[in-house]
């Protein structure tokens, strides 16, 4: 498979080899073409791969052949009753290897990084997104730095620790960033998860997933979390790509749900500007303000015939509680789908047999602090 | 397929609804009885089952179609580089939904009590099995009390209070063992993963895992962590199934794991009775030192083949290391099988070829506490 690196804007070329992070000459991000055509994929070729994203790899477009791979991926879906309606399928994505989703894109950045012969990884995040950064580097052997802000939860960042990370806390998320980019040497590779198109290409798995595991057919919806925006992109572009090669029959709608008081999606999707009322304290993992591929996002959404919803503590709580008891482990940031199903529900807006798929974000093994001052029983 | 319940060593047969944890005629523990050759299990049922351990119902003995399962199990195999010998299949136990391998027993015993009424569950653990039942009895809709010394993690006891489970610390391992049977109710199920059946049930599935990942052929060495033996017997058990309904050609030599202070199982095995310079610290989930099927674990490594082996901290912390290296985010106690493989390499001991499995057993999420004193980089 040819594999080009772009611009998402002025289609500038972008070398395999560079690294670069946006385009050096607009400063908009990077996409990924190749032609999924000419992959060589077939399905008949997955019995017997191992059980990991990875067994879709001719359509994971990476010239390396040493993966850094930690078993991410090919995560379970579990079917669970939900007020009426017997028929949601979660997605077990925070059973990962670092406990969230991010470690589907983080294998293919750093595997992408490994390939180009970077000496070490720089990131900055919310915390998710870091302390599977500090994994996949450590068993790549890379040294890592990661940005987050001080307020970030205290088991992402010892989580980072652990692994070697040179944690760097600052004032915000915003501030992580700037920060993360002011001070890149010479042979660092700056993942930039809502940047990097490595990272969307690793993210679309879940899409693939979904399509194999759900008797080769698409969700009629899926409800997903939305921060910087990686995993929705993802999804879109991963059914559309089984679409593509006729392994499915359609792309789901997509529902993005972000929480209240960080909602640019949201509020760019409707056009409408929000006075929030309050800021959420509980969706930690959502609070990104300013997404680089917004616009992409909406796009996707909109092609998809999607809807964007915002929730409030009060709702993430009630689900959080709900996914509890049904014996899920999540983070509260990934309770936001629940109770975003759970008001579209309430609503009478599904009909009745339609195909549902939520994806579970992240462990709440991570948000330990946060969960022991809850009252969740 | 024909369940029956009876005791280990006078063979007294106990009603199936009982929830007996013991031979009520001679305290025994209780094995399940069937004929593995009349459940109706072919491999060639097994495509397009779901990715769990329930993939096998047919050789799970639970009579109830009511299965209270929230993904356990089918855990992937990762390969892994290891000093000079590149084939060790690590079994990534520790991305169960508690976080640990118990989860297999969990589900199994779980769906028992469920079935035979149980209004309330009971149980003592050193942290990772009271984890794992309070999760499991909250997705069955059951109270749960725990029993558990009192140096349990931080994070295993917050775990079960976030699941609903009334929490009760005691002086020691010994202690959470006599309270929980002392105080037990009218329609209170004790688990007693020690004891019960069903537990080992469930434990075997990962042999039938080992041997379908694996390409149907069982590997040569299986090397765990051994406390009260359930995963041993389990694994043991499977291998010895797979072999009578001829899916595969041996049962691996078992290599069993304790650490230093607490060892029984060594002693027994080796006739030795040790004095110790010290006692683990680090190795809290392998604290048991009355296991009660102390006679059937020693029967079942002879019949293997097998060996059994002592690390102490220093070798622990040092196995702690290289899996962090590799990526691998597990609890102290889970190093101890990584310990013992690195023991047995040094020596020479295996060859050239040999296929080496090594469970890893429980996250290092539980452990955060622990962790975080350690220098891991």
């Amino acid at each position: 498979m040819n594999i080009r690196i772009t611009c998402s804007s002025c289609g500038l070329e972008i070398p395999y080899q560079s690294g670069n992070w946006r385009c050096p000459r607009c400063s908009s991000t990077l996409k990924i073409d190749y032609v999924v055509s000419e992959s060589g994929f077939r399905k008949e070729k997955l019995s017997g791969r191992s059980l990991t994203m990875w067994r879709y790899r001719e359509l994971i477009p990476i010239r390396s052949e040493n993966i850094i791979s930690l078993g991410e991926g090919y995560t379970k879906i579990v079917k669970a009753g939900f007020l009426e309606e017997p028929h949601v399928n979660f997605k077990l994505d925070y059973l990962s290897p670092s406990g969230s989703f991010k470690d589907r894109g983080s294998s293919v950045a750093i595997t992408h990084a490994k390939e180009i012969g970077a000496e070490a990884i720089v990131e900055d995040s919310s915390g998710n997104a870091g302390s599977s950064i500090s994994l996949y580097s450590s068993a790549a052997g890379l040294k890592s730095r990661i940005y987050v802000p001080k307020d970030a939860p205290e088991n992402k960042r010892d989580f980072m620790r652990l692994f070697g990370a040179e944690v760097m806390e600052t004032q915000s998320r915003e501030k992580a960033f700037q920060l993360a980019v002011s001070f890149l040497s010479e042979g660092e590779y700056y993942v930039g998860h809502l940047w990097n198109p490595f990272y969307i290409e690793g993210m679309k798995t879940m899409a693939f997933e979904c399509v194999e595991q759900l008797n080769w057919s698409s969700p009629d919806y899926v409800i997903t979390p939305v921060a910087s925006g990686t995993l929705l992109l993802g999804l879109y572009k991963g059914f559309n790509e089984f679409m593509d090669l006729g392994l499915t029959d359609k792309v789901p709608v997509i529902i993005g749900v972000q929480a209240e008081g960080y909602a640019p999606i949201y509020e760019s999707f409707t056009g409408v500007k929000m006075k929030w009322a309050g800021k959420s304290l509980l969706a930690d993992a959502l609070r990104v303000c300013n997404p680089p591929r917004l616009r992409e996002i909406v796009d996707a959404l909109r092609r998809s015939g999607g809807k964007m919803i915002v929730v409030n503590d009060g709702e993430i709580l009630e689900s959080l509680k709900i996914g509890f008891k049904k014996g899920f482990f999540i983070e509260p940031s990934s309770a936001t789908a629940i109770a975003a199903y759970k008001r579209f529900l309430e609503e009478g807006f599904f009909r009745k047999g339609e195909k549902i798929l939520i994806p579970l974000t992240g462990s709440g093994f991570k948000a330990m602090d946060k969960l022991r001052t809850l009252k969740l029983t």
